[in-house]
């Protein structure tokens, strides 16, 4: 109950995609990780996207860089919410090829972009969703954005002059 | 209980927001709209995003244009998740400025932003969230995408030659 | 044999797609058209980009706009050269999603990218594959360009001052 | 009297920020320094913001990278003027995001941007600002632009061949 | 005593610009306005730009559009805090040109830039510099800022739903 | 016969070009490689362009860096498919400048793009172009991309967590 | 004797390039006028380049759009200056592939590049270029500027407020 | 008698234009070099191009980078021809900043623009341009254009497989 799935598109995505695996262990959660590639395994792409919502997992989070088609091809297919991570590859041009491929999907196919790399959030976002059908993850989203307060409160003692 | 709500930095995004709100309504799920000005009500950003929770709003929609940033300080104070709807104003630079000033969240508070202009994704995302935990309204978006398809098989009729 | 498939995402490309349909009958070759959309209608997708290359299919033309998947996925499933055009789309961020969401292949899968709205160019390409293998083909792409040639000529002569 | 308040999201702004600070120092004016993040301590930055103006503050500048919404949310709750220093952050698209967050302010509610990373420049425009109307400071300035021109004149001298 | 300068590259600047113009009057401030072509009046643009402190000008306000090069020589030549507006002129590249060109400013000579033609911005931002010196108009300014509230509560209620 | 021509503009977009070769080699078919300088050796260019179909070559790749102006060039005047691979040379502008010189070829003279040194999908789609019209390069085109599918469900294995 | 040599891509191109026609006239130099397309005429593109200084031609000006290879091919094969206008041409990508395609040529043959649609500068410059071997042309250049001034003076009347 | 001058903002610079610098000499024409401020040296800027033409330069080469104004800004005072070269300079937006400031001139003041980084090829254009009014240093170019050729032949015997 309540699994967030975290899809790639190549195992190179895994530094990157690292973080959102780990923060959603950080809450407790339960997490699935795979490589399914858009492009190199379209049927077990396919048989991703068709069963997650029958297996027990309520969010995705897909990762891929370039022409990043895994996100809106996770998305086409289940009625579950996609968050996309666009990777920022070698021979990316700088990321845009990425951001774009996944954040400017057609009406009817939502992915729900996060920024370049931004694996972390995508975690807290899969994380948030849960959240807000289940107080008690809800409740910890709250005690973590205490968390981060008082971290920035810390760090502003070493710069006061 | 499943409330979403709809916010706005202003009444000029009316038109591009209408979408958000007509696909939620057509699922049947009950929607809460109002303008918040992230520049020009501040007080109200607070007292909306710091509270969304407490009343019964299960997801929260804003979209905003230019230097948008409605949909981060919402996401700054709510635990709940903050779906992103850049609008193109008049005098942007052709969108980019309200795209990156949503997407582009620091680590630690995440945007799931949709595209430009895409208010009836952000919508569509929204019953996707209550959705991952509502067997029903799952269904119906089941249903949804059988419906999507069903047209692209009657249009395709129009174009074979 | 040596049927070209034109296949788009939505009846909307089709006033941009129309320009490759031309050309290749101007050439008198056989065009195969349809509606295939990466995101509303997976399984066609599926099974036509599986099954082109048994029907007596040797070039695909793909066309969509905005996070522009149906190219690349045509291409990840079908052992026929793909040839993408980039679709600009109401609310494109100035084609630049398109242009870059069928350029940015990763290594493995190829799509032959086109210029923006650029089918005309997309027919052309792939009348010059089949004449590559088909010497009559070519005969008529040489006499193409020696068309092209005399009326830049006949042009030239309106501007001398 | 005539205090700048220098601001930013995070201490990792710090090492391009300290250019505002040094210069600011070196025109023997007072300058406050301070951590506040728009998105991990809204509180902090309501407080800040609101008070600035009655705590001998006259003018503000404000350092954020990525989808940086510090500078206009300051701008927003105070009526000194502020100035923006886009930073140029880890996994950020080329600056982009920073410069087009802070530069593409709504009517009503400016930020004076300066460039990418340009904290000096920001620290030489407060210096100016509060010049404009305390003519001691105002020659302290024109001071400063002979030297920049002597500095010119010197190097100069290194490349004549 | 207290008056803001308003100058441009060219009369076709001048719809843009006006809102610079009114913004400052309608806050009773004094405002001198003038055609200097960085260009095509080099002569002007010295005599302007060395003497407008000895005139009893606090703040000048520049724009031009293309590569613009009005602000930044003017603020080479001025100690008073200058202002750029980037306006997106005919034959522009979507208004990149004008913004980089003020932007980007090399350091020791700061532009304080606004948005695309964000003129309004601009004359507010002059306001809150004279106000920073003087309480009067920093209490017009908090005056203002209450006006913009007022106004997006008002509008709020047309969509209430 | 089936020959796959690779020219290039400069001996320093040789290791960009090697995947070109070395994928094509796989496959077992010929390859011819030359620099060819539209800039440099025109009078080369010419000579290469137009008679490379009458010396048994079906297909030519030809990357270049910068304002790349060589498969365009060979385009118009070859009535071979052209693959344009954009290098990115030093100095470039992110490889913006080599893309958009080889993808918006006007209509009439299409050069088939593929991604920022994307060489080896250039190889990759000429092997597609000679399989298009040979059923054995077409089932060896077909076994590859079986290839590919089992390494990613190899490196699948090393993250299931 | 020095004649100066206009030449565009295809006659769609003459409306921009009247500009570069019209100011070489109204300084009574010759101009010579033609349209040769790099990419379907390139045996007229040979011809011109290599006989252009042969002919009493002392400077070239060539205007392209999209990706505009004429002013580089020209440049590759005159020994003249080649001035390039970049043609922001329908279906372009917002004018950045002419500029680009212009602009960014590789060491050892430059185009002088002019603003996008800039033809009048392309003749002024083109003018320039002749003056600086003939007073008699350098002195209708310093007259023409004072002219530019002039204008600006009688402008600068009707703003003044 | 033919003299070139080579100007640029900073002593930073150097390392960039040194390549316009070599290139003169190598064909054999004087050059003259100096350190103009466009924003630190206005003096030196306006005294420069107000009487560059009257010691006998016949061509400007100014370098540049981020907002550069200095290329504009004596082109708007010289009559002679005046090559702009943008200079990638640190916090630097990827170099679009000098690339725009430099190109988009306004018509009536033309520069003459090369690739970012590109001062070989400012020295080549100006030789040209001193070419263009004498047949010796003409036969130079045509000679340089050979040697260029020469390489690229000996270059390619290294392909060959």
């Amino acid at each position: 109950m309540n699994k967030i799935a975290v899809v790639m598109g190549s195992t190179s995505d895994m530094p990157v995609m690292q973080d959102a695996i780990d923060i959603i262990k950080e809450f407790g959660l339960e997490v699935e990780v795979d490589i399914v590639s858009a492009h190199r395994t379209p049927e077990k792409l396919f048989d991703f996207s068709k069963n997650a919502h029958t297996r027990g997992i309520s969010v995705i989070i897909a990762g891929a860089g370039g022409a990043a088609h895994l996100p809106g091809m996770v998305a086409s297919m289940s009625p579950l919410p996609v968050i996309g991570v666009p990777v920022k590859s070698s021979n990316s041009i700088d990321g845009w090829d990425s951001v774009l491929s996944i954040l400017q999907m057609p009406g009817g196919v939502p992915v729900a972009t996060v920024a370049l790399n931004g694996a972390k959030n995508a975690g807290l976002l899969a994380v948030q969703i849960i959240g807000s059908a289940n107080s008690e993850v809800l409740n910890r989203m709250l005690a973590y954005k205490e968390g981060l307060k008082a971290k920035v409160i810390e760090g502003a003692k070493s710069v006061k002059q």
